[in-house]
């Protein structure tokens, strides 16, 4: 089978280096070519010049660039993937994108004879490495069942969640979930420090219970150290919140924790902390 | 070894239960005696009609009763525990109080030659009835020591956290992670029946990455079925977060969400949901 | 003087009214003709078929549509006003509008030596009526110099405050300290009433105070008998407060009671209060 | 007609300053007798060593001290005004406590034959100099009728707001107004000082209209300087705001944004801002 993969960041590099080595023919674009020349390097099979040559030939193409605009930029606009495909092609995205998009390419893809999936991952830039990712699809159910076989090779948990654009939903349900958990751990770790108490002692006897959570597991020793520079970015979260608040726009969700920790993390980004992890909320209150 | 039990509530009075089971020697005490006698038709054991009545012959005295008022009548008020316990013995509270009469209560002891731990417990009736707690407890380390075989009774982990008070002060982080944490879940799941998802589905698909949570694990379902009558009262929560709002007022941690959600949680008690599940602050944006 | 008037909603109506009365020689486009047919049945002067019709041959174009989308037709559309207006004419806008869409009209109207002023008003509909409005600037000195007889006209208030766009940013300080105040308003008047004391008797007693305002002496009547089908429209305020919260990711200015209550009148939205009085934060409360 | 003053605050000094000079013999005590002495050297009149002293022969007691551990102190502690005070005499409470205590005071004065006005003040400093204060009292319509002429010399505004402790409420339905307002205010300024307008011009433009507050026009200028050092402490305001969230619980009202704006204040409070006035909140946002 020919695949094409799209967008060679810290996510889609090692994605795509997956499906090459489980024997796929792996055609990569990368808007700098370099990242695309390295991962030939890396893991042999070919790069092209633009979204379209890459798509040209390919029998599934996968995406995942950065946000709505450049994802409009690689798959519809000029040299982009679509209009290159053919008919009865699949074409999958993995950005983190708005459900809009997710249903406006759907359109244009149907129209096309072309099957799509809106398909973000979480689980991070470890989660791509180690081919382990979470893998949220909208979508037809047909085109689901044929992109299985695929997205499997670097997916721990892949699901369809519905038609076009619940990929995307899901995903914010997701990172709703996490700004308020977030904000909730950053204030009761500030307030264990304050109080006296030995974080690590502190987590230990809680995170078995109520005030569980993956963040806690994973978080609070970074947290309590103050490092930072790892993890999910304070920016794609913002990008990630802004969607969330939009698509709230339209179905009527209240969000106030959410629309409030986003302006949180605002004052991160002011800090410096930009690229530092999401769970840099705490930073905050330790000033 | 003899024990003394006083408050035989929901949690005191399994938890007592358990001791009596146990093979120690228990004498509850309980404001409203018909549960005491209760108690003693099913477990055996004795009961007495005063603290100090319960106390007097005890090694060590187990108390969980509602907050600090009530604590002080037991222990220190007329007919209370301390004044009747002997030197050498131990006095243990369950209660979710403050730090600050924790300390109150371990410097009386001290005076009086009792060791002292504040002891209060997660888990829920659910733990209580299981023998299956989490016990945080502050206090002088060789009371810890001591008091260990009696509460490993009905513990599933037991810590000591610190000097007396440090108890209290690990339950109010456990509290203050729970807030915000079940707010940004009410948030993404009202968010995710306004989009039109299924939520079992949705929880299917992201319970095993970053926004996982004890509460998603274990609350979503009655969440998206709207049930609230079970589990952590509002009314509780709310007792126990102005503990934590009050304790960050001498150690000067902000809590913004915290005390956000806390106002949330007063308008679920407007809405008839005192007893509600503290989950139920979904039922809020519901409406 | 020939002037243009476009967009004759709640606002701009009267406003155009208001010129013909002080014998300029205005000609009005609407979109939906049949309004600007009434104006001229009202007020004399005539109307166009397009913007671009009207602009032709005025001294100074005037425009008051609802938001950056509605303005970008009417300015910059097919048969938009700019390509029609000649060198050395003004265009002038009242929106409530983006201080992007300001600075790209001022650049486009530089570009074909036209002068551009962003100007969006405050004073409502009575304002409107009354020619009482406050008209803040943003653009070239000169432009502001030359537009200052005609902008009088309706004036209570005129003033420049700076580069194009700075009407706007003005405009967006003034809405973004009313969403904390009205809140804060809301929350007040709902402690009196649930305190039991008379409304009327306490606004006496506090405004004229530390607590005053204008929202304090003008809407708290209408609050305290739950009438808000008069005033500001909640979705005006909230396309006004998007306008805010978007500017505010550019300059780095955290809005985090701002974003809040803007959540808050999503909820009075969903209980069916898109035409309310901003004041209405209070019926969210009172439920 | 004799008179006593308990409590040479900032408050208190000036008030009693006023009286004596109003021809009234006034006899002070100030738990800081040198407070006492300065006052007696400065007005003339006498000072008592104890609160029961300076009331025993007074016709009208009136107090202004910080809170109510402080009010239960001076009133009703060994030494305190209410017993050593006549029947038929007058006890006028100042100070901004809560309204419990107002009825309990009002009680025990019933019982002693004592007539109680709780009577805070909003005005401050400059207030309490010019005699200006604005009065708002609660209890017995005929108790306020007595004390009318006293009142009346430092007293711009005088007012019966009903039962005892409706003096309370009503300046809690002030403090309320003045959090969320305030965080508004300084949320507005912040983003103006970073959209590069000046401060002085926007206010000029926006303070005749929807957006104007007593704090915007007289704190806008010390606000764009970051100039604190003056006006109503951040202290007494917590202790304001923490009488308003004690009494919500009671009467049912939802205060989330004065519960937040509150932890904000506990943020400038950490920078240091204790005594910096409440329009302090800018300060957060400039860090
Ligand atoms: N990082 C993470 O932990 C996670 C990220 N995600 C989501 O996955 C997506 C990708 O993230 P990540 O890999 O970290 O991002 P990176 O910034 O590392 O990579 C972005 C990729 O998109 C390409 N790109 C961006 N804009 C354009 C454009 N206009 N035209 C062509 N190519 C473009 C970039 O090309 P170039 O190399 O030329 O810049 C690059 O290959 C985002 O939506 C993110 O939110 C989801 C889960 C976890
Ligand atoms: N109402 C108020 O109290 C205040 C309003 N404002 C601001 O003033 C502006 C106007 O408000 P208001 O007059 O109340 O609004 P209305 O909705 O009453 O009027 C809007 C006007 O814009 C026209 N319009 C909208 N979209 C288009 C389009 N795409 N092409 C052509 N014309 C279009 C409408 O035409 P048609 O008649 O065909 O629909 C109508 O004339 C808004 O930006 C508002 O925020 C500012 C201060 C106070
Ligand atoms: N300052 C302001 O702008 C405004 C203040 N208020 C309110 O007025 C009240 C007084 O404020 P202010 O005058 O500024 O406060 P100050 O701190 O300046 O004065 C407090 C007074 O209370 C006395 N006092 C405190 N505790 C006791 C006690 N246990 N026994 C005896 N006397 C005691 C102090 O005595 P000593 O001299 O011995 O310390 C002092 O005389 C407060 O409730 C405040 O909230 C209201 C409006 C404005």
């Amino acid at each position: 089978m020919k695949v094409a993969f799209i967008g060679l960041g810290v996510m889609g590099y090692p994605m795509a280096g997956h499906l090459q080595r489980a024997g796929l023919a792996v055609t990569v674009y990368n808007r700098t070519i370099a990242k695309a020349q390295a991962w030939v390097a890396e893991y042999g099979g070919a790069f092209a010049e633009t979204p379209a040559a890459a798509a040209a030939t390919a029998d599934i193409v996968l995406m995942c660039v950065g946000n709505d605009d450049d994802l409009r930029a690689v798959s519809l606009g000029s040299d982009g993937a679509v209009a290159a495909m053919r008919q009865g092609t699949l074409l999958v995205d993995h950005t983190t994108a708005s459900a809009e998009i997710a249903r406006e390419l759907h359109a244009s893809c149907a129209a096309a004879g072309i099957g799509f999936l809106d398909a973000p991952v979480s689980g991070g830039e470890q989660g791509a490495l180690n081919g382990q990712l979470t893998i949220m699809c909208g979508g037809d159910e047909s085109a689901f069942t044929e992109a299985r076989s695929v997205l499997d090779i670097y997916a721990k948990q892949l699901r369809w969640m519905g038609p076009a654009g619940s990929g995307q939903l899901t995903k914010m349900v997701n990172q709703i979930c996490i700004a308020g958990l977030l904000q909730g751990l950053s204030e009761a770790l500030n307030f264990a420090t304050r109080a006296g108490l030995d974080v690590e002692e502190v987590v230990a006897a809680i995170s078995q219970g109520a005030a569980q959570s993956w963040q806690m597991d994973n978080r609070h020793a970074t947290m309590a150290a103050g490092s930072y520079e790892h993890g999910f970015a304070v920016d794609w979260m913002r990008k990630d919140l802004a969607i969330c608040l939009g698509e709230a726009e339209r179905n009527g969700a209240s969000l106030p924790v959410t629309a409030l920790v986003d302006q949180f993390y605002k004052e991160v980004q002011q800090m410096g902390g930009s690229r530092w992890d999401t769970s840099s909320l705490l930073a905050r209150l330790d000033k």
